[in-house]
């Protein structure tokens, strides 16, 4: 069994809110050490998305299998004066020990269905629960923006430009991945090369093309073609576009290198591709590929298609990297049931919206669309929520990233075009069983006793 | 002379773009190894912005100060097939050795100016373009945003409660950081505690109260209570909020504990704050604060504050942890001189927008406002780029993180109001030099012989 691989050596045993230390040691001091289950839910979609792609399970599971309290992190405790020895004691060989449920990486989902469950010792289950939403709900993020870019460049590879505009350089790897995974051909950060086995592309800069000098335009792409003969994208915005089109072309006739593509990075770019295309065709370089960059999104890439653009890639960059329509998840981890006398009882935060889906649930996947059951009932279709891990250990074969991509690829094949299109996209709809119906009901006729429910 | 602080123990040579590899491999090969000078500069402010405050150099600097390529990271780069032995060895021994110009960390700053310099062998300056960019943005984004909460608060403390939110677990030290420099007086985060001495708060969870059972709020509140009596903030919205609240004050008299606050996270926190308040002042317990959460933001905590809601602190999470309504920065790393023959040589690249400034820069700022000036300018007024790293190494005492908070309070007093205001504030304006003008209009004039102009 392959053992889910983190992004970093860090552990992120205090990478949690404070409350959750707090909460954990008064549930251990009064030994409420039993089971709790909490479900990782995005409880509404974002503006402008039809559905959500599930990203991130492997670097969580990474991070619950690995989650340690080192020696500096209890002396950073114990400083605090809040803890006890008892409860540093008790963090000092915590493990995760519970179960989790979760969606497969790749599996297109509507709002209020689980991405993810854990079923732990309480104390536990509070611990990671900021951790857990921050590294889900990040790919998931990526990964849902992601998808309606790439389904806008209809078949032509998206690139991920994004790394200097993230919220700092570790969020590259999470952003890598979840573009990978949904479907992007790859990454210009060379880590994520590194690290995951991502495909890594790149051109030139404008500086490299300034560095040449004045009139340096096309000794600099005679120098950049000879140096990558294979790859050599030349990047033709840096003073006059046509013309620097026109010094690619003369650039590999005087190197005799095959001109792999030039990069429009600015300007009337559906104009500019439709003149570079024809110069380029007239030069007999059908082969030379057209990129466009610079502050793309999926509703530019769409529009400069419908116009006829000649457009052959995408570099996507700042609106990819942040999701910068929609820059977060409403994601939430919510207790949905907890050990009372042995058994799972549901339980529901009464004073919250009326959408509230008390118990622990599977959803069930059939022709006619997703449903939402209590995990105690049976139903035809598909079951999505998959046995993760049990009594802390692994117990599913994770998947590669290829494969994980290859499943995105079918995921949304299933998806009605309204699901998918880029201007205000149906919602995909998850349907509840009359069993949850009936047990959300007598919850909300229950406003007078609220708290726990017997399911 | 301190040394720079990472956030991690990790290097990010790789956290590169490709392109920024295969570029410095051919300057190296071609022996363009001279000094080039790069300046990070955010072009324009976001929406909503009336100034930046610039952050996270010290993390930049760290960055450049372990810029290591490791056996592990030149083996990736050898199975590319992109790179010769020749410049993977170079790799293999390259240190940072250029100069680092910068503005302090908490300075505050309009559009236009630089926020660092880096003068360098190119290939060096070449390589740093995006990890500087995600450093140095990240953080400035966040305390460009979070200056603004705190603003909004009124001197009421602001606490970043954003872990969950944010993009990867790995940005909250970036976040907690650049939030407290700006103002904010902790965060939830335990790692920002124990990694960079922040204070950390936090209350409850839904949850905790949830496990009590039906009509468990109050013997919750009463062992939590018990369990944190100097610090027991309890979040009363669980059920009925003014039920809540009226256990919340049953709870601290049975237990004897004084209340030290309550917490509102949800419904008219304006009506509840104020029936709460009366509660609270009823029972005698004038002491207890009353603290707001739940997707608030500058606008929301102005709107509550100046219809007289009785609130005294705030729990800020999404909005501040993703800078929700500006979720990037355009920031750039523009080649802006390179050495020719000698000398430093200004140069711009011509197809980009006319408020391009070619050459390396100082800001002036006195009484009347900042002047961005030619670096080989002098002027009256303070300088506010400082020489921070001179041939790879510190020649600035770095300040330490209470030290820059001083700083950031002082510079958002010296704004006018109507740069700070939260409502469509005016841009804090950098005017040029004559001197920069004239060079900027001799390049504008050079349109037909584009490129390297002399100083």
């Amino acid at each position: 069994m392959r053992e889910p691989q983190p992004f970093s050596g860090e552990t992120y045993a205090l990478h949690c809110d404070e409350y959750e230390l707090t909460m954990a040691q008064s549930f251990l001091h009064h030994r409420e050490t039993d089971d709790a289950a909490f479900e990782l839910t995005v409880r509404s979609l974002p503006p402008q998305r039809g559905y959500l792609v599930a990203a991130g399970l492997e670097q969580a599971l990474a991070y619950l299998r690995r989650l340690r309290f080192s020696e500096d992190d209890l002396i950073f405790l114990a400083k605090t004066g809040l803890f006890s020895e008892d409860f540093l004691t008790h963090l000092q060989t915590l493990r995760f020990a519970g179960d989790v449920d979760a969606l497969a990486e790749g599996t297109v989902i509507g709002a209020g269905a689980p991405l993810l469950r854990i079923t732990a010792p309480r104390v536990q289950a509070t611990l990671v629960e900021s951790a857990l939403l921050a590294i889900v709900g990040h790919q998931t993020l990526i990964a849902s923006k992601v998808t309606r870019i790439v389904d806008a460049a209809a078949g032509r590879p998206v690139f991920d430009f994004s790394l200097r505009r993230l919220h700092g350089p570790d969020a590259a790897l999470g952003v890598a991945r979840a573009a990978y995974l949904a479907g992007a051909a790859g990454t210009a950060t060379v880590a994520a090369g590194a690290c995951l086995g991502i495909p890594t592309t790149g051109t030139m800069a404008h500086h490299y093309v300034v560095s040449f000098g004045a009139d340096g335009e096309q000794p600099g792409f005679e120098q950049f073609l000879r140096d990558y003969p294979e790859r050599g994208i030349l990047l033709v915005d840096t003073y006059d576009t046509l013309r620097g089109v026109e010094r690619a072309i003369a650039a590999s006739r005087a190197t005799g290198v095959a001109l792999a593509g030039i990069r429009l990075d600015s300007g009337d770019i559906g104009a500019l591709a439709r003149a570079a295309r024809r110069l380029l065709d007239d030069a007999g370089m059908r082969q030379a590929r057209i990129v466009a960059s610079g502050d793309l999104d999926e509703w530019k890439i769409s529009a400069l298609l419908e116009s006829g653009a000649p457009l052959d890639a995408f570099g996507v960059g700042t609106m990819l990297g942040t999701s910068a329509d929609a820059p977060h998840l409403g994601a939430i981890y919510k207790l949905v049931a907890q050990c009372e006398q042995g058994r799972m009882v549901p339980v529901m935060k009464t004073s919250e919206d009326k959408r509230g889906d008390p118990g622990m649930h599977q959803v069930f996947r059939t022709e006619a669309g997703d449903t939402l059951a209590l995990s105690t009932e049976t139903m035809p279709g598909q079951a999505l929520l998959q046995p993760v891990i049990r009594h802390g250990e692994m117990c599913l074969d994770l998947p590669s990233l290829e494969q994980i991509a290859a499943y995105c690829r079918d995921q949304r094949a299933l998806l009605p075009e309204a699901v998918r299109r880029i201007a205000d996209p149906e919602p995909w709809e998850v349907r509840r069983t009359p069993a949850l119906e009936a047990l959300r009901r007598r919850v909300a006729a229950g406003l007078r006793r609220p708290g726990v429910l017997a399911g």
